[in-house]
């Protein structure tokens, strides 16, 4: 085997722990009512793992697909997911996770655009796939369920030695993209490799670890901070079809969770859940948050179960880790992203200059990005990738600030800063203070054109329902808290906000609707 | 910092665990006599051990040292080893580690061969170094002390800026050479990470080991199997200048070390103390074996304090882990060297055949590894480096069959072996049986020629102190126990067995000595 990437690690395990257990699955929808599935789930060993990969290499090979192909994949957590993605990197084909959350023209252009071969998918998107329109490159079609396991049935379990290197592109990764197209971040097998390697050093992950999957393993963060890192620790992973608050505390119990990873709101649910406070997690060990800062008052309500949040900020084309906020630090730095991870390079620098030109401790800048974990590019958009590189370091468009001990908080998007009289403006910071006024749910602030100051913030405020807002009186409650620069000059109530499948806010088009002057 | 290299790990710690502590340091001698010192020793913050790495690399670039300079270091183990190495990094400069049991012309050869341009070294080597040949090129002599404290001290500790890649040459190791010179293996910032990421895979480190580094620096066992790994990590090392058995006893308890690394001799002398059963073992969490299979009464002994072992096979030119024996499959694989570490790809080869040419289970082949840890070659020998590479695999030279679940067990060196009648004889089987003599103290058994069967093996004794050995006695003893082939057809007694400076033995010798026909 000359594979230096992603695909050859079932085989790297089997040869070290064949017997231990890999991958366990559940399917949430019958949780609650099959108790023998919850205990002994569908469990795969490592030495399985390898020789289903090995199996649907052979019949994705049978079926044309070559290195460099593309194999795009449907469907929620499940083992198929990572079977595919071992076995096109065992082949050196390129694995494209698609959103689940997508509508059929969303699939259809993120296949289209990475010009996939072939498709394996679950079951409940038998419509969508019946409906891909014409122009798809696919040319195999494999359903997860019966076809699934007869093809791999049928297929050859001899072991194959295909050159791949650490420098090979071994994931395509769509951004959500709040503006324009999607990009397809091309992830090598060096980058999540290394972005591996540095869960390991920051976080001390145990050959036992028992991990809950039950963030999507087509964002990055479920599959690069969580399942990656534990199965190259030769640990489990139970792998969860659906987030289901309820149905966590019981997994957590029935397979002594050690490891868990989610976004600020699954924990919070979590809690809310009436078995919290005494469901026994004396399990778990490490409890891993992304997505934005942990919440001080949530920090304190697992605190009082004994448990501490390790944090992180990155993003997709890093694979995703950039900065890493340990328990230590959780409530000291509370707010903050933390420090770089070890092998990776930060910087905050002065928006739009140059990466050399260095923000000094609180100023705010952008944050800039080098190391081994960093995307070489997005497919196939060769003007997009030299926009968002400079001089090696990658551009993150987030504005975030430095402190005297080098941590770093994440502050806005750059391209959602209003220059309102010469001052930066950014929008989050109002967004928050509008937040809590107990009458609002959601709220965005962009900047309207104005003959005085260039631009001035406007807040676009949904209220909550039943409460009748009085923009007037919205505006006054933040007197006193924001500079007087920063009070927006207008209020708009709306019914809702525009966002993508993912809940991101499309600030865009916040902009299209409500930013022309009025 | 665009450093991908060691040089870059203080300033990568320094961000994250500023006030840790990386390193204590004890000088043995006064262990006894000074309690204070044992309790406190010398702490170096992974802060102070960043600021004094760059002070040195300050201090040595003012001095006339450039990147791809060699910086040798002679003393035992102290701070200033990791600093001076650090520090060559910090500059892409080569760090040279020399071992202390050499002498005077030996250290010449490789300050020689290096083409050393600056040297570090202890007190206790000054008659030494002031004794070298004026042909040596070191131009900048530094004394750990007050001469190396002042330097730091007089030096600037601003950050440097120097680009250094994964691919540079970090050090040169002297490989001790059974025959001809020693040869320097160059390794490079990548061979040395990938070892530290393999040991973190196989093994659960945690950031607050606490490591009792006994074992010399100057090889590659003390520094990569030990100390990098947990300083990754941001653990603590506690540096003793000579290995002592009581001593080892006193600091596992006052330091409450997590983590021992040694050979089993180390270990076996240890359990001999008159304090084992008694020592407060509880902090330990591992215990790491080198060099050759650990003896099961050891096992056992260990075992008694509630402690496995850990083991391995490497050698110099693999940074140097190769196989890695987990405490599981201590007892049910015992003798054998484990299976290959994560990163690292390792075949049984039929020896003298190309790589693909895979010996069969329990079949006795040469063992050939490749990785991202395995050196590029040797320092100025490109003849040498392409004899010990075959199709990008290293050689290693030694024997080794490997069984049915696909553990590696090193029967012998390559060159060492016999052929008589046509059949393979390991010497080191024989040595094994006649060390359980309980009159014989050493042996080595080599082959003389022989008119019938090409080859004939003769065993070398050295007796036990006070025993009169009878040769017939001893070729007697091995009857029932090897096949009639292997047992040697003359036996030589000796007083003593020529031995490297490191304990080596020398066959070459041994073989010049008594191999001739008598």
């Amino acid at each position: 085997m000359r594979n230096e990437g992603l695909g050859s690690w079932p085989a790297r395990r089997a040869r070290k722990t064949p017997h231990r257990t890999a991958l366990i699955h559940h399917d949430t929808t019958s949780i609650h009512q099959d108790t023998a599935l919850i205990e002994h789930g569908t469990a795969l060993t490592y030495e399985g793992l390898y020789e289903r990969t090995t199996r649907l290499a052979h019949a994705l090979r049978a079926r044309g697909v070559r290195r460099g192909d593309r194999i795009a994949y449907l469907g929620p957590n499940h083992p198929s997911y990572l079977e595919t993605l071992f076995a096109a990197g065992t082949l050196g084909a390129v694995f494209v996770p698609l959103n689940t959350r997508l509508a059929g023209p969303e699939i259809a252009y993120q296949l289209i655009d990475s010009g996939a071969k072939a498709l394996v998918y679950g079951a409940a998107f038998e419509g969508l796939v019946a409906g891909l329109p014409g122009n798809c490159d696919v040319r195999t079609y494999v359903e997860v369920g019966a076809e699934y396991d007869q093809l791999l049935a049928s297929a050859s379990g001899e072991a194959i030695d295909e050159p791949v290197m650490a420098d090979d592109t071994c994931v395509i990764m769509y951004t959500s993209g709040t503006t324009g197209r999607p990009k397809g971040a091309m992830l090598t097998h060096g980058n999540l490799t290394w972005n591996a390697v540095n869960v390991l050093v920051d976080q001390d992950l145990i050959a036992d670890e028992r991990a809950l999957v039950s963030a999507p393993l087509f964002h990055t963060a479920g599959l690069n901070m969580l399942t990656l890192p534990v199965l190259l620790k030769g640990g489990t992973c139970v792998l969860v079809e659906a987030f289901d608050p309820a149905a966590t505390l019981d997994l957590v119990e029935r397979h002594r969770i050690t490891f868990m990873f989610g976004v600020p709101t699954m924990f919070e649910q979590v809690a809310r859940q009436p078995r919290w406070a005494e469901a026994d997690l004396s399990s778990l060990r490490m409890l891993s948050c992304g997505g934005s800062p942990v919440p001080t008052p949530l920090i304190a309500a697992y605190q009082e179960r004994g448990l501490t949040f390790l944090q992180g900020y990155g993003m997709t084309e890093a694979s995703p880790g950039v900065l890493f906020l340990d328990a230590e630090h959780a409530v000291t730095k509370a707010g903050s992203a933390g420090v770089p991870h070890f092998f990776s390079d930060v910087r905050v620098v002065r928006p739009g200059l140059a990466p050399n030109e260095v923000a000094g401790v609180g100023e705010t800048g952008e944050i800039v990005v080098r190391g081994p974990h960093v995307m070489p590019g997005y497919w196939g958009l060769p003007d997009e990738t030299a926009a968002v590189f400079s001089d090696g370091w990658f551009r993150s468009g987030d504005a975030a600030r430095i402190d005297e001990d080098g941590y770093v908080t994440v502050v806005d998007r750059i391209k959602d800063m209003i220059i309102s009289g010469g001052e930066n403006v950014y929008p989050a910071e109002i967004e928050d203070r509008l937040l809590t006024h107990p009458g609002i749910a959601e709220c965005a602030v962009i900047g309207v054109p104005d003959e005085n100051w260039g631009e001035v913030p406007r807040a676009v405020v949904v209220p909550r329902e039943g409460v009748q807002l009085d923009p007037d009186e919205v505006l006054a409650s933040l007197t006193g808290h924001l500079a007087k620069y920063k009070i927006p000059k207008s209020v708009v109530l709306a019914d809702e906000l525009p966002r993508t499948a993912s809940g991101k806010l499309l600030k865009s088009q916040v902009r299209k609707h409500y930013g022309t002057d009025s």
